[in-house]
């Protein structure tokens, strides 16, 4: 396990704590993250139905999953056997059969099935197909919505999930290090995006890395005003710029960053867009502290851009910890005008400028540790556009 | 586009008519693949709620996502400006304000809030939360279960669809080629990985690949007896075994390849149940006609290894095409018993034989195309154990 147990516990028992206090006796946590953080539970598994079932009245968390996987619950998790459960094979991908048949029918031989359950609504592995098994199957149970309960446990960091992270923030400078050196005129994207791949991955001397919960996005002139597109055989040109987002990941445990490189020389309209985005960015840092909150640290940004009469719709960040894909986000706190949470020590997120413009785009970011006194920033890198 | 526009119009064609026969007027999308195979449209933002929606009573599809990936939208798809559908940032990760409160709205506006709608209830991208708004805030309307509909389409290629996996097929053999060559005593799993992901991704001297729908599966020993594990910090040590599981990935098409490397002498225990698994796979391949069914191949795999006393409780394969994350199976055709799926030319799967013991694993698998006569593999890679 890369957690002592009492870590393990001590997240039990907050998770508990809150179950308790919003009046649930069960929940059932979908979250390929959540699993994750509450059992170590680690594998490209959550293509096919499966969770962690959390009761008040049961001491360890439960994990149910395609009987295949189960053997992968025995190898990452700290669970007894007794608290493995492996579902049939029939009851993959073949309808009218599903999964959650299986579950609703553990939760009856539990007698769980008359108690206020907590389900994660809005989670992407909790399709309205489980839902409605769920209740159709257990109509003596009262459900409520606990999305994010966990997430909301996971925002405050312990030192050794900042260590992972520390970790990942290695990986992740080498990942963009490579980018710089392998951008060139006349290379496709898919050349580069390889070898930032291999970089991220294979590490360093101690260390390597692993796959992202949101893959490398690449996207150059055109494609980088849009925000969320990925390498293709696309070569890189003279005059154009290219936004990199990449990840480095240690044990789940994330560390984004974003840069932007422009081959030749840039107009003023790019400098100029880059410069105020720059100058936001640090106004909004000065604003990281304990007490502060969120928006806080976002009025300072837009007031920034303000001055200059520059407009962003899209928020300027959220908290990061555990991922997988399709997002390395918590879902949790976002970096926007009007999100009062209050940040504390330990709690870390990803703040990232993206200018999306009509035809073309820069992002920037710094992943981000509160500290005791002020903040910490992950990755130690410039922040100007790179230029080729 | 890397379609004719012509293909799309088909696929839509076929797309209405399977909704005319279910008696669907409308039916929203949310599987990443299946907005690709209708639009085109390609970038990693389904962390977020989106969609597409197609209306017998209106011409093109209409996308809808977050404001700034509708760009996204403008780039990579056929569509028109105005079936391009942006909604507001403050709705994203802010409840209790959700995407899909716009998405009522807009069926409200074009009074498609009394028809018949088909929804994909169980997929990863149609959360419960999801539903449970658009039933809530379109009360006249009708809702069906259309999951899988616009996937059963999928299940015959074009000529261009079967092209693109011959692409991915060069790029996979390159991955797996890369392994065996990295994989040595002393090397940590995630310094092949690396490798392996550098050479699916920068590809040969004509093209590169993209990211896959799953990850690199690749683990050793006693991880090998689980099916989706991926690789560590953990070094290849002799006298231990390694299943591999790669997709190669052009436009989006898929083609994997499992493998199983040895490093040292494997025991007879192992040679055995590889042999058994070799000649239960060459024997299912014989049975791979169209009209064959799905059945047939299975039931050739499981005779063979039940004259060897073996088991094996999970499924030997799934049709495969376009895919995203989490998966890259299509969910429909499973290579088993009693799947009545009838072959037919053109019709594409992934046959894997995983073979999942108690304290070590193998895999071995291929990507097949069904043709007039019998079929096509995509790959030419020897199938036997291979030695380290």
């Amino acid at each position: 396990m890369i957690f002592p147990q009492s870590e393990f516990d001590l997240r039990l028992k907050n998770i508990k704590s809150s179950m308790d206090n919003k009046g649930l006796d069960l929940i059932i946590i979908t979250d390929p993250s959540n699993m994750n953080y509450t059992t170590g539970y680690d594998g490209w598994s959550f293509y096919v139905p499966q969770g962690v079932i959390i009761s008040l009245d049961n001491d360890e968390p439960i994990w149910f999953g395609r009987m295949q996987d189960s053997k992968g619950a025995m190898v990452t998790t700290f669970l007894k056997k007794e608290n493995i459960l492996g579902y049939p094979e029939e009851l993959i991908q073949s309808p009218p059969k599903h999964p959650y048949d299986y579950v609703t029918n553990f939760l009856k031989t539990k007698k769980w099935d008359t108690k206020n359950i907590g389900v994660e609504m809005d989670n992407y592995y909790y399709s309205a197909e489980c839902h409605n098994r769920l209740i159709k199957e257990c109509p003596n149970a009262q459900f409520y919505d606990a999305n994010l309960l966990v997430n909301w446990v996971r925002l405050i960091k312990s030192d050794n999930e900042i260590n992972y992270m520390r970790d990942a923030s290695k990986l992740v400078q080498l990942g963009m290090k490579k980018a710089y050196e392998k951008i060139k005129p006349g290379v496709r994207q898919n050349q580069v995006s390889g070898q930032i791949q291999n970089a991220l991955l294979s590490g360093n001397d101690e260390m390597g890395g692993e796959y992202s919960g949101l893959t490398i996005i690449l996207a150059s002139g055109v494609a980088a005003s849009a925000s969320h597109l990925t390498p293709t055989d696309k070569k890189f040109i003279k005059n154009e710029g290219t936004i990199i987002e990449l990840g480095g990941v240690k044990n789940r445990y994330h560390c984004p960053m974003s840069r932007t490189v422009y081959i030749g020389k840039p107009d003023d309209k790019i400098n100029d867009i880059m410069n105020i985005t720059n100058e936001a960015f640090e106004n909004a840092l000065q604003y990281i502290k304990p007490g502060n909150t969120a928006n806080d640290v976002a009025v300072a940004f837009w007031d920034t851009l303000s001055k200059y009469g520059l407009e962003k719709d899209s928020r300027l960040g959220y908290s990061i910890g555990v991922g997988y894909p399709p997002d390395w986000g918590e879902h949790t706190m976002s970096i926007r005008k009007n999100d009062m949470t209050v940040l504390k020590p330990n709690l870390t997120f990803h703040m990232i400028a993206g200018m999306w413009m009509d035809t073309w785009g820069l992002e920037v970011s710094e992943s981000i540790c509160v500290t005791d006194k002020d903040f910490e920033l992950f990755c130690d890198f410039p922040r100007a556009l790179h230029l080729i």
